[in-house]
């Protein structure tokens, strides 16, 4: 955290209510904290727009494991892309299911390609791309 | 528009930086009309989560006018909704296709099933929802 | 429409129980014509990657038309675009309250500007653009 | 995996070339596997409008961990939930910023619930739920 700036917004006061509603339905301590998150989250929309923008993503995958040949397909596939794969989490949903999470650092393109290469494998039932941050200047 | 309300937001300075180039790239005319669209924009979000909320959406549809039957499914469709479907704009995109868009009135649920109903027509290649508002309170 | 081709699809079959109950909730007519609505709406989705790409879009706006020099500004703004601006489709929804829908035509890159230019006016409450198609080879 | 059914899809072969054409872009075994990830897409998006359904979801958080109080509100609040938070992921992404994925089970309005009390605390700068599945029946 560095130096922090104030300053005034003006809104209908009709408006500022429902605000004030939505703050206290999903537990914001106070205007600022929810403020400073849409914007947050709209910067970080902007910021995936950019393919060459240094960035951090999530990558979360539902897979059938007695799928023949998956478990390796998943494991190359991420040796390959191993110096953007900081780490994986492995679950074990049911007898057939896994859920894995990959938290992926590089390019935006770079990110969206190994997103796109897993969700493809045959077995993957499910899979979904966080855009997130590296959370510098945000 | 009432009556207006000012209050104060505290942001990091790098964070407001990064927020301040974003409001002149979009062509904002300054930060309170920038944040009450953030806040207009998630209040509408939320409206759409609660299925008996009276608002307002618009339906775009592209189809091939030149399908059997296509324009008089569209048509008899448009009547059986007529108390909600305001008004309707169409246009000739070229021999083939039309861009037609609807602009409908009444409960989530009625909207969402309009359009669920002419999305599913043969011949409409490409349709979307656009969940906004009566503009009441925003 | 062109020539039809025909090709066969294998799927696990509670998953295909699981389509079937979405295709009658949606009420498409077959397979065929759910498959091919699900296959142009990636296609629409991925279309929009390319900034370049000749396509067409829908600018739903909400806006208070009391509020000072807002006709105005939208007027000049849109005939500052007037050639990829197709036509406008108004509606009074109260006293204060007009919906107003754009049929865009033009680049990837325009559509997104033009709308951005809109939503960020004074006045405007709500706004969403819709990234549709032209509807060629869909 | 359960029975096989194999069924036809009759499709207009300009829409197919360029179904065949992302088919390749996407590194899709064949036509059936991505046909297939469409429809459970789909499937996964209805899912989640009842909120009564048991699923699965991933919430990714970034955020400063030099905040005061942060590590034991995330703490705190985690365990409030630990019949649902099935496991967590924690990465250092910086000297201020972490990476934290969570794994959830639970009724969709459980797993919102949560997602919104965590992304709302005071420190957390960007986060995101995903909405997946259990895998069942997909």
């Amino acid at each position: 955290m560095g130096q922090i700036t104030r300053f005034g917004i003006s809104m209908d006061s009709k408006l500022l209510e429902r605000f004030d509603e939505y703050i206290e339905a999903h537990s914001y301590a106070n205007r600022s904290e929810a403020v400073r998150d849409l914007v947050r989250d709209r910067l970080v929309q902007d910021e995936w727009r950019h393919e060459d923008t240094e960035t951090v993503g999530t990558i979360t995958l539902i897979y059938d494991h007695h799928q023949r040949d998956l478990t390796e397909k998943l494991t190359e596939h991420q040796h390959q892309d191993h110096n953007a794969i900081l780490s994986t989490m492995h679950l074990h949903l049911d007898h057939h299911h896994c859920l894995e999470v990959l938290a992926v650092k590089g390019k935006v393109k770079t990110v969206k390609k190994i997103a796109d290469r897993l969700l493809s494998i045959k077995g993957v039932k499910h899979g979904k791309l966080v855009m997130t941050s590296t959370g510098k200047n945000l």
